[in-house]
């Protein structure tokens, strides 16, 4: 077998664990000097190869690599830049194989959601049209958790833990001050189509009147009228209510909540953030007192409390996806498959990337209890496993220490500038 | 010495370690059972008082009462209700001398800010006056970090080891994903008048280029030509720009600047984030993509990732409260001395209430840099050792495992309703 080069890109949002998928990714391509020579990554994702902006990883320390576990973010750039099609955009392709081809690159794994699922199935298959076969392996990564086949996303269990710990935090602080203060408090997290963060909240509730005490999920359709009903009823049972809320809720017009109602002084629509302006409402319909909160990057960029199952999940991936590639496969994502539920047992299993490209996996009706405000006993069951342990970053000066990567580039060898 | 009761009662905002401070009291006065009977702790603050309703702690276990130290928020509740001047409500500071001579309460400890302080006075000096003599300390405690002379207040250390842990990890975020996305990231942070947790946002950026880039203070008025000119410096020079901005920044109208410009679709001013009003003022002005959080409650609740050296301080100095009461101590203050900043060593000496009280401690301008927009190496210093260690709470089913209290009300011996 000759020896080929790797090349690993991050894409799109990144997440707590992204870089222990590139540190699964680069500490088992070391493990086969015999087949694999050099791993390039690409600078800010795809776009480093689409410029031959060529991340030298060998020129990276073992010890850093290994940082990379505990690291959160993208360690060498990600973008938000999506291929479209062959037809529409073939020489975007074109230039790619070409990089590729230059730099003896035969391996391509990218680390992504469903888009970059996509464009590492398009890359496997103009090579081969190309002549110039690679082999495409796609590393799964989303904190929307909304990827098929795998039992789970990695970067999602991290965020779930974030967002289930931060809001029972929350709701104690709510709980001890609301007799005369804070009847009502409300988080927003992410998720703008698919419920699972939001969902990962509910987590949060064990005892009776423990909070949240509410989630509004982006599969539900938003009922102000029985939102607030359940909020009145709430807060005359608990002196106070704590709320979970999706970024993406809709209403009966189909129009996403955080758009409407808000306008700044020169009457622009306000700038997002559905936590305001359900806060108002309740003000408005209620006039109880409120907090809100916004945690945007804060949950997904929260290492410091990512889930120990999440961070074994992400490294593993990203070790399969080598493994895999060096097995000769090709078009394929390495994804997890549930064996039970508790204590939690997973192994991973090859997925063929024509099945997991552009499907999103919406939470199911049954995970959501009838009156749609809360989560049932089954999505406990399935999500618990998922944020269960705690996988702490080293401190150093009161702060986690996380590594930043060298990121030195590698010489360009085409004499083309390519135009984004 | 006669066996007295003692009263304890948490005031105003809680913390991630107020509960702490509650354990030191509470495991302290049990070591003395010749000298302290029951310890009784007022349902909901200094409420609990004035309505008569005492939580008996004696009825909670040795074990709960150690989870204390690790749980955030109000164990007993907490509440936001000042008393005013003795000629304004003399009533109410007789009612609570009433209650306490009828549960045979001889000691006063009061856990709290500045208000807190002065009512703790307020009540040393009234007993003696109504011949009912109480023994009145203050347990310090607020996040706001804004007493005078110790040297920190229990509840900073860890939100401030919250906030710069949280930036920083939103930092990492951010750079990695800028040349496609978000190069402008806020953070809003609570302190209305002082800045030291903006402040400690600081401490996340050790190396060059690394974020915080920008830090709004209260202490310095916002000067928007000057902010802007600086975001559009930042981002030309490292691609993207990390601001860590106060609830309370004013303009040179002397007006919060979050209570300036969004209007809802009703005209009525915005509803609060000064977050979103300035990604806004960003957008407008130089047209970058934005994003913002608002950490609110979660970063005062944040027990997941509180600071050693706090949740030491908050118990030590519930501990030497009623050390100080047995002493024969009455309206005064155990404070943190610093003795060393590196390594940190403090001992706790004792401050008269009468120079506590309704002072605050704003941030000195040479904490600050000439341009106002971050902190200086002698600021660092004070702040470094406040966030230092970490204190894991223990975990169960992936989430911090928070002790509820019984909180089992004695019964009332006054046959007198109370009206607040």
């Amino acid at each position: 077998m000759t020896i080929k080069n790797a090349f690993y890109a991050q894409s799109g949002g990144v997440t707590a664990v992204i870089n222990a998928s590139a540190c699964g990714v680069l500490e088992t391509a070391r493990l086969h000097p015999d087949k694999i020579g050099k791993v390039y990554a690409g600078r800010n994702g795809i776009i480093g190869a689409l410029l031959e902006e060529l991340i030298d990883t060998s020129l990276e320390s073992a010890e850093d690599i290994a940082r990379l576990r505990y690291t959160p973010a993208g360690a060498f750039g990600s973008c938000r830049y999506k291929l479209k099609s062959l037809e529409a955009q073939r020489e975007q392709y074109e230039r790619l194989i070409e990089v590729f081809k230059a730099h003896n690159i035969g391996y391509f794994f990218y680390n992504g959601g469903g888009d970059s699922a996509d464009t590492c199935l398009k890359v496997s298959q103009i090579s081969a049209a190309l002549g110039y076969p690679m082999q495409a392996v796609h590393v799964p990564k989303t904190v929307d958790n909304d990827l098929p086949i795998t039992d789970c996303c990695p970067g999602f269990g991290s965020v779930a833990k974030y967002v289930a710990t931060s809001i029972r935090e929350a709701g104690y602080d709510v709980a001890s001050m609301s007799r005369t203060s804070t009847k009502v408090f409300i988080l927003e997290v992410m998720g703008r189509h698919a419920g699972w963060i939001t969902a990962a909240c509910g987590l949060a509730s064990e005892q009776e009147g423990e909070g949240p005490h509410i989630l509004l999920l982006p599969e539900i359709e938003f009922d102000e009228e029985k939102f607030i009903a359940k909020v009145k009823e709430t807060v005359e049972k608990y002196d106070h209510c704590v709320i979970g809320v999706s970024e993406g809720i809709k209403g009966k017009d189909g129009k996403f909540f955080a758009e409407s109602g808000l306008k700044d002084a020169f009457g622009h629509a306000q700038l997002g953030g559905v936590a305001p302006a359900i806060a108002q409402l309740v003000k408005e319909k209620l006039g109880y007192k409120y907090h809100w909160a916004v945690a945007d990057y804060l949950q997904r960029a929260a290492r410091h409390i990512a889930s120990k199952t999440d961070v074994d999940q992400a490294y593993a991936l990203g070790k399969a996806a080598v493994e895999m590639a060096l097995a000769g496969k090709n078009a394929v994502m390495p994804a997890v498959r549930r064996l039970a539920d508790a204590p939690y047992q997973w192994d991973i299993i090859e997925a063929p990337l024509a099945n997991v490209a552009n499907v999103e996996k919406f939470m199911p009706r049954d995970f959501i209890t009838a009156d749609g405000f809360h989560i049932t006993e089954a999505c406990r069951t399935y999500l618990s496993p998922l944020i269960a342990g705690e996988d702490y970053p080293p401190f150093k000066n009161g702060l986690p220490d996380y590594v930043r990567m060298k990121n030195i580039m590698t010489p360009k060898k085409l004499n083309k500038e390519f135009k984004l």
